[in-house]
């Protein structure tokens, strides 16, 4: 069993942005990087958080393989839709100016929607998503990402776990927030397992010779993951369609790289060309926005107060689970994973920024 | 085994538009019921096709419940979004409708979306997504319906099958339409198994105790659907957040029911109050279309092309099948179950349209 220990969030999110700004990241960029980053780990999604802070983003920024100094440009604009390039910038950063713009456009017009292509990993696909809540609008935020997905009857990693999330306000209940990987769990997951040395359930991955694997290492090299759905009879062609949908609308609408051309964090090749999708809602463009609240919250406690099935005490909507382990997070601290310190302390002192946050205590 | 008999496509539309025209449906709008519920025949979704035509829609005509008279009110306009009020007129019709303004409204804007509240169920899902293709758009439809999906960890049917469909163009392929349940199969799936006397997978549904049955009746029966994914370990709960999405566009944000409030189409009340959403995408106020066509067929063929799991001879894009099945339906004609064929006699006479296509020949 691998030992886990406690970090003041506020320690981590510090550290974070000097490291980004060590390696020439604009302070008020950096500062973006770090919450989504960060938000990550609040949220109990640690296969997308600061355990990727070197793999994907500083090797990356080190080598010259992320441009942060190349501006955003338009390539197509109407007062509802917006097509941008991204410079091969920090995905973060990318996305967050594109979901903004995207917020503004729909604020105007009642809905909007954002392609960006020539971009690079962003994190989790939630974050921004939920920038949509605080202006009463639903989010909707999508990305390709480096090939590991297996069509079905397929037996090659072709297609990117490609996320969807969307975001959708309440009213006294907590905001729906889906957050999901097209495949039954994201690489990150089985990353975590493999650096807890754990297996990993039957079904969820492959091996090269397309066999399906426990072993998280044999899935890692040259395996592939299964779509959402698993196999024939449970319908996986569900999972690798809403991920070749992601592809398309992120990949292929934008002029993004697609399938297996989006580069990996570790490819020579400069850029990752990483496509997004981002669009937005106002509600109040189709109904009264407290009716819609009060239906939300109807139906999130119509959902939450029906009968449980054996052993269960919980039905949880998406997100809650995130949300209360985020409070937890900033009052308690987030945990670490003592390969996941080592790592950023190897990390840290290559960059020349070495991790100094102190544990708060370990994980029990 | 149940035999199946060969119909030509011809006569089964002209029977159906008769049988809708005899209820009193306008002429112009029993053709375009008749072109939804035979589309899915064609395409081979026959569970949503010629087989429902009484339950879902003559006995609701007959008994008043839907309501042809009653014109689509525009409640909320914008250049970019509308939603609507479906006046508890035919699903179908008002669907088509709803999309068709969509599509002219995307003409314009380069995207736009339509709610719908106060529909009955509209057939495929697909049908209206497909709509968007002959326009080099992206179309996107979704609807919920009456509850027959558990949620996790709970044992009660709350949520429908709440389909997701969306079509892509292609160039030199055939474009890509996913339209899929977002529980592991449809309920229309359960009945075809019942209706043939034929055990349903382990997986698919549980019965009204809780349990997974392979019994279909047991599922029809107070039982319940499973969510795309299935269990927690993997990752049902994205099914089910999926479903869930699907209610609140649909639903929710129409100003519709939602949940377990949407009508069954037996039940006694006067509207089944579905709730529809609609969207489409011009892909040119994005990125030039033949560039986006030519990628299209690029990664439609990356895909087709690439090395084959053991056993498997072909790995399919979203739609490609049911092309195909369409193709032959319409040269060789559609193969209906003789129980089908026998509850269209018995509703036929009952409404006092007999059903009167001969069929071509018994499916081997």
């Amino acid at each position: 069993m691998v030992k886990s220990w406690y970090y003041r969030y506020e320690d981590l999110y510090d550290y974070v942005v000097r490291f980004f700004e060590h390696l020439q990241v604009p302070s008020e960029d950096a500062k973006i990087a770090a919450d989504v980053l960060l938000l990550a780990d609040l949220r109990g999604v640690n296969s997308h958080g600061i355990i990727r802070l070197h793999t994907y983003y500083g090797g990356r920024l080190v080598n010259g393989r992320i441009d942060i100094q190349s501006p955003i440009k338009t390539l197509r604009e109407s007062p509802v839709t917006l097509a941008l390039d991204g410079g091969n910038g920090l995905g973060q950063v990318v996305a967050h100016q594109a979901m903004q713009r995207c917020l503004e456009k729909a604020e105007k017009a009642g809905a909007a929607l954002v392609t960006v292509r020539n971009s690079n990993h962003y994190g989790i696909a939630g974050y921004y998503a939920m920038m949509a809540l605080p202006h009463d609008m639903i989010g909707i935020s999508l990305t390709n990402s480096q090939p590991f997905m297996v069509p079905t009857y397929g037996r090659k990693a072709l297609i990117g776990t490609n996320p969807i999330a969307v975001a959708v306000p309440a009213g006294k209940e907590r905001p729906y927030v889906l957050d999901m990987a097209t495949t039954i769990v994201p690489l990150g997951k089985i990353v975590v397992h493999s650096k807890a040395q754990e297996d990993i359930p039957e079904g969820w991955g492959i091996d090269r010779d397309g066999r399906i694997s426990t072993d998280p290492n044999a899935v890692i090299d040259g395996g592939a993951l299964l779509p959402l759905g698993g196999s024939d009879l449970m319908r996986g062609y569900k999972g690798y369609g809403l991920s070749l949908l992601v592809d398309i609308l992120s990949g292929v609408l934008s002029g993004a790289a697609f399938a297996d051309t989006v580069g990996r964090p570790n490819d020579s090749n400069p850029g990752s060309n990483v496509g997004h999708f981002f669009a937005a809602i106002k509600i109040e463009a189709l109904r009264d926005l407290m009716g819609f609240k009060a239906d939300m919250d109807q139906i999130i406690r119509l959902l939450k107060d029906s009968p449980k099935a054996e052993g269960q005490e919980r039905i949880y909507i998406h997100g809650e689970k995130e949300f209360e382990r985020a409070e937890s997070g900033r009052k308690h601290g987030i945990p670490l994973m003592e390969t996941v310190v080592a790592s950023l302390q190897e990390a840290g002192n290559s960059v020349g920024v070495p991790f100094n946050p102190q544990p708060l205590g370990p994980v029990d």
